[in-house]
């Protein structure tokens, strides 16, 4: 075994205890999340090891997937929000929640909150609490704490570092702070808003010409560091209208002084970028949509 | 929408011809997949843009996916792989490909296949001969072509872009050449090869101590250059014992005069760095599993 470390000069690619330790390791834990938390909570199990073959449209050699597939989309239905994680980045892909009156109502107390392991992820593939100590970002929401008042559980639920990223610290307190506020303000004036968040990670040039993606990880577990995030939100106007805008802001402080309609881009790019799609989806249900970009405040 | 350029500077989020332009050409888009390739492919549908909300166990909240779920597992099942496709780097996650002595014999020809475009992806995550033309990468395969000449139609479905990623052309032609090679006649002299193939995109540490991933992306679409690639062999022997071998290579020049064998990792390795599971699956199926690494032959 370690005469194959030579091969990845600097990379790295983290080097088990061995095989039998880490099969064992894992019984162990797939064990205690099935007695533990996945028992308790509202989750998806995990369909990464999911006994394989699934019914596959069109294909004619079920035999192909006889050893199982080795990974699929890893949803997580939770009492705040639905959530797919990327076991690659150690974090989510999006996250969706409803924002209205009722949910924004409530006594919960953010205090009575922990940032905690997600038990339902494999453990090969989980940020911990550890990953983010000291290393200079916050554990960042994606769905938002303050906005699930309604229920202690709900805003528990958001504490899952599932539904957490590594954050710059004077981003998360203060213009990202202030788009989550904003999320809220439009919830109270229209029927629902529909949120979702996610990370990015734009490519940039480099003084060769040639683009390229670089971000940071954190931790044992290597945690993703996305370069940007964005978020789309949804509203659902009382006259049926449906209205989208869609926000990205790099990870890096941003004066809050900027106004947050500065942040508008179209949908289109944030679909490219992140390999999500919005807009096919709303369009299932509405003829009636009309998308803000800052273009249309000209 | 142009004032909202300045805010990534030097990142590169594709900005569109604005939404209703987008819109209209993802219809037209949708409309020309259905009634061509889809339409004489055994393709698994995109599932990414699927009318939701799906059936999510346990959740009490359907009304939170009202406007659908934006990225989800898209699966293509094909006559010689099953793919789980990533639209954000415009390639494979994985593919599955199942060799034996059948699979290896045939009259198939290579020069009648051309690498093409995969329509049933959506045309903002996929990947164009455009994009690899002048890269100085090859277009790689990751279910290779000649482990399919018991089917032309098999041999050129190992041809869409979405079963290829941009890989250093000597590591293409030679070393990883020599383990596919490998791969086929472990084929030969077993009742079955399954072989999972995929990219990796691995940290290494900075001058400032810190780990970074950092990969290229090329042409318009921005399709990522993994920074190593895997191959995971599920052998079945005629004794009944599975043996597994599991494979990482750096996706740059490697001497091919190294054996092979220096190029085995830990399966864990593999699972840990691609977000990936392999182990549980297999145990599910059988109790008599070898597992070879560099660390068995000393």
């Amino acid at each position: 075994m370690l005469r194959s470390r030579w091969l990845l000069p600097g990379a790295s690619l983290a080097l088990g205890a061995g095989l039998g330790a880490a099969v064992a390791a894992r019984r162990r834990a797939e064990g205690d999340a099935a007695e533990g938390l996945l028992g308790r909570l509202p989750v998806v199990p995990v369909v990464a090891a999911a006994t394989g073959p699934p019914a596959l449209p069109g294909s004619g050699r079920a035999e192909l997937t006889k050893y199982g597939l080795p990974g699929l989309a890893q949803l997580r239905s939770r009492e705040s929000y639905v959530l797919c994680y990327d076991p690659r980045s150690r974090s989510a892909l999006w996250v969706i929640e409803q924002l209205n009156r009722e949910t924004l109502s409530g006594t919960s107390d953010r205090a009575a909150c922990d940032f905690q392991e997600d038990d339902s992820v494999h453990e090969y593939h989980r940020a911990t609490n550890a990953d983010y100590r000291g290393s200079g970002f916050d554990r960042g929401h994606l769905a938002a704490a303050a906005n699930h008042k309604w229920s202690q559980k709900a805003m528990r639920d958001t504490f899952y570092l599932s539904n957490i990223a590594p954050q710059n610290p004077h981003l998360n307190q203060n213009a990202w702070n202030n788009l989550e506020k904003y999320s809220r303000s439009l919830a109270r004036n229209n029927k629902n808003v529909y949120v979702c968040t996610g990370p990015l990670y734009l490519p940039r040039m480099e003084a060769d010409g040639k683009m390229y993606v670089k971000y940071q990880v954190i931790g044992k577990n290597n945690v993703a560091v996305p370069t940007h995030f964005f978020k789309v939100l949804i509203l659902e106007k009382e006259s049926g209208e449906i209205e989208l805008r869609s926000y990205v802001m790099p990870n890096s402080p941003v004066d809050e002084q900027i106004p947050l309609e500065r942040f508008l881009v179209p949908i289109e790019s944030i679909e490219r970028a992140s390999g999500l799609l919005f807009v096919p989806n709303i369009l299932k249900r509405t003829s009636n949509l009309k998308a803000i970009t800052a273009g249309n405040k000209r």
